[in-house]
């Protein structure tokens, strides 16, 4: 369960970004042996934006986060790794407000201005006490990295993640930064995905939230694991301005769509981070959908694909079963026609117009499986909708991760 | 992969069934060993009702027995295992077609009084010169029994499924004799659920398809074991008539609700064996939820939670994870209150009004969870509406089966 990923890449070099400090310390949420609170101060005037867990259940963190985002500032950001704090009622409600107070009290900022986010098990409230002395430690705490910060709200995740780009907004060099987690999409257990995003570009809140909302629709909203859903998913974006530009405020501004396409790229970059620490994964999959009645019916198919556990299985198998695909497209309720259908796997086309390619040639095909990327496209052939959704394969390994253990 | 499931149950005993003759033969659709098409003979006046899967890309078979449905009399009934015919485009329907034909000519009826079923690999056309012999041997066989029919529909299941019932009708003791295949919910590659009932009791069709779809709803429909809905997935009910009692033709006839009853308790025993064969299964999981907006609302919370990998994985684990199935009604996207939830174990509570409850008392739970029993009991404390679900757990068997294999 220790071993890294067979789909990780390396740490990315990071620059340090104006306006951002970071700290980790050991709260000992859990028996681990290493730092599991997260710490992020940021210069006064800096905005937030941020996109939740869908979850009708979700953890009194994402609900803290959710009013917080109403009012749009921030000035630190806490993320608590080990235990979700998740279910767990009024007790839970109370250690987020006193994270909150202990923050605000020694810092001196609003405690509307604390971001919180948890990660671990369910049902176990928050430790006041662990949480206020790991505060009170972070603060006292030399600077940390980005590495250290990335490493350090992890939990069955098997490599720290990280993605950076840049833009140039009004002649300035602008940079974001992003750190995630989450080797399930997701594990409520020990998986929850948590992301975010740093940036130097002065930005209005309500375009900041727009950008993010509509970068976060073609990247985590389109990553799966295992079809399950967090209870405390949040991906939070920080925007300090400390880059010097004038501040972006509408979408048709110069530098605006430098800035869109920047933020994008990170987001896909993390979300990818995540399939490929996806727990048991040995391949990332990559599943195409053309053709669709709507973009929205098209990522609804990739996701029903990408959910299919006898797809996933027989992509950990090698095995070339558009038969699968098929039942996949056919179960997930969306405008398909069965005889107008075509699927590949790589570039070889393997069915279309309903039926199997007479006499495809396998060869390609059995390469293609044999590698670490995978690639399923699968076009409908009704209308222009069209998404990408990244998944792995389901693994022995997952059974073994999430089976062959007690909590 | 042979090894018959640890929570099979034996064969029941099964009487004869006036009006209806079995046969099976070798048509040879694979390199099995032993009879692959079932066959049987009606006697005149015999009506059919049916449900069929609801993919958007069903086989011709399920075309077929569309059209055939609406006419509603049936004489014969054909079911190829080891190739499902789907996703085979017009090849497909023609071997259909040569199907009914070859027995509408043999026996002298009509092609639309001839059903079909077929099971197996997907994007291979059913070979019709194998299926035409394996009619004309089918037809020169000597009778078979029920459990020579049971078995010779299977695929990838590991032990024969059938069930019985009785219920008096107009002073007649009439008969349902029921057989099912099925390991997956539905493995496209080899295991589709195909379940036939059989019955002497006279019943006008259109109320023998009022009642199928109803006991349809409270068994096959609340039955998952991956999630997954085959393309060629098929419930047929026949009705002979041959038990002499005055036709049932309306729901408030005497008689009606007894085999109102009898038809519900061998949909579901059929439904139960198709997850008690389930890939992989280890334990046989019920999922009660009550107190939902809903019986639909129920239904899908209910589904939600015995399709998410995690809760499937921590029972195959025996860990009392209540955790995951906070999360699995969390992402229904079903009505529901975290603060209102209340979850058991078995017979103990082990969360309510939103939280763990204190102090339960863990050996019973754990002690539950060791047996191959399981029961998960949900209440959304919101109103009346309630399901009950069957699945299993999900375990390296499920893996062994689907991945570690080429087709």
């Amino acid at each position: 369960m220790t071993a890294i990923s067979p789909l990780a890449l390396p740490f990315p070099d990071l620059p340090p970004l104006a306006g951002v400090r970071l700290g980790v310390a050991r709260a000992g949420y859990k028996a681990w042996d290493r730092a599991d609170l997260t710490y992020a101060a940021f210069a006064p005037g800096t905005v937030v934006a941020g996109v939740t867990t869908q979850s009708l259940c979700p953890s009194p963190e994402v609900e803290w986060c959710r009013a917080a985002l109403v009012l749009g500032h921030a000035r630190a950001l806490v993320v608590n790794a080990g235990n979700s704090n998740a279910f767990t009622g009024h007790r839970g409600r109370a250690a987020v407000e006193a994270i909150a107070a202990r923050v605000a009290g020694a810092t001196g900022c609003l405690p509307s201005d604390v971001f919180i986010a948890s990660t671990g098990v369910i049902g176990v409230p928050l430790p006041i006490d662990r949480a206020e002395a790991g505060i009170d430690a972070v603060l006292a705490a030399p600077p940390a990295s980005w590495q250290d910060a990335a490493a350090t709200i992890m939990t069955t995740d098997t490599f720290p993640k990280a993605a950076v780009a840049h833009a140039v907004v009004d002649g300035r060099r602008v940079t974001l930064v992003g750190i995630v987690k989450g080797s399930g999409m997701i594990a409520p257990d020990m998986a929850t995905m948590l992301g975010f995003i740093f940036t130097d570009c002065a930005i209005a809140t309500p375009l900041l939230q727009a950008m993010l909302a509509e970068a976060n629709a073609a990247s985590f909203s389109c990553i799966t694991v295992d079809g399950d859903t967090s209870t405390s998913d949040t991906v939070l974006a920080f925007a300090t301005g400390h880059a010097g530009n004038a501040p972006l405020t509408a979408a048709a501004d110069p530098g605006a769509d430098a800035f869109r396409a920047a933020l994008a790229d990170v987001c896909r970059s993390l979300a990818q981070l995540v399939v490929r620490d996806g727990e048991g994964a040995s391949k990332f999959v990559t599943i195409s959908v053309t053709g669709a009645k709507s973009d929205a019916s098209a990522r609804r198919i990739g996701l029903s694909i990408a959910n299919s556990p006898l797809v996933k299985t027989a992509i950990a198998g090698e095995d070339a079963n558009w038969g699968r695909v098929v039942m996949a497209v056919g179960k997930a309720g969306e405008p398909a026609e069965r005889d107008l259908l075509a699927i590949r796997f790589g570039a070889t086309q393997v069915a279309s117009a309903g039926l199997a390619v007479d006499g495809y040639d396998e060869a390609p095909v059995a390469a293609h499986l044999k590698g670490r990327e995978v690639e399923i496209g699968v076009d409908l052939g009704l209308g222009e909708g069209a998404a990408t959704i990244w998944t792995c394969d389901l693994t022995h390994g997952y059974i073994a991760i999430n089976a062959d253990y007690r909590s």
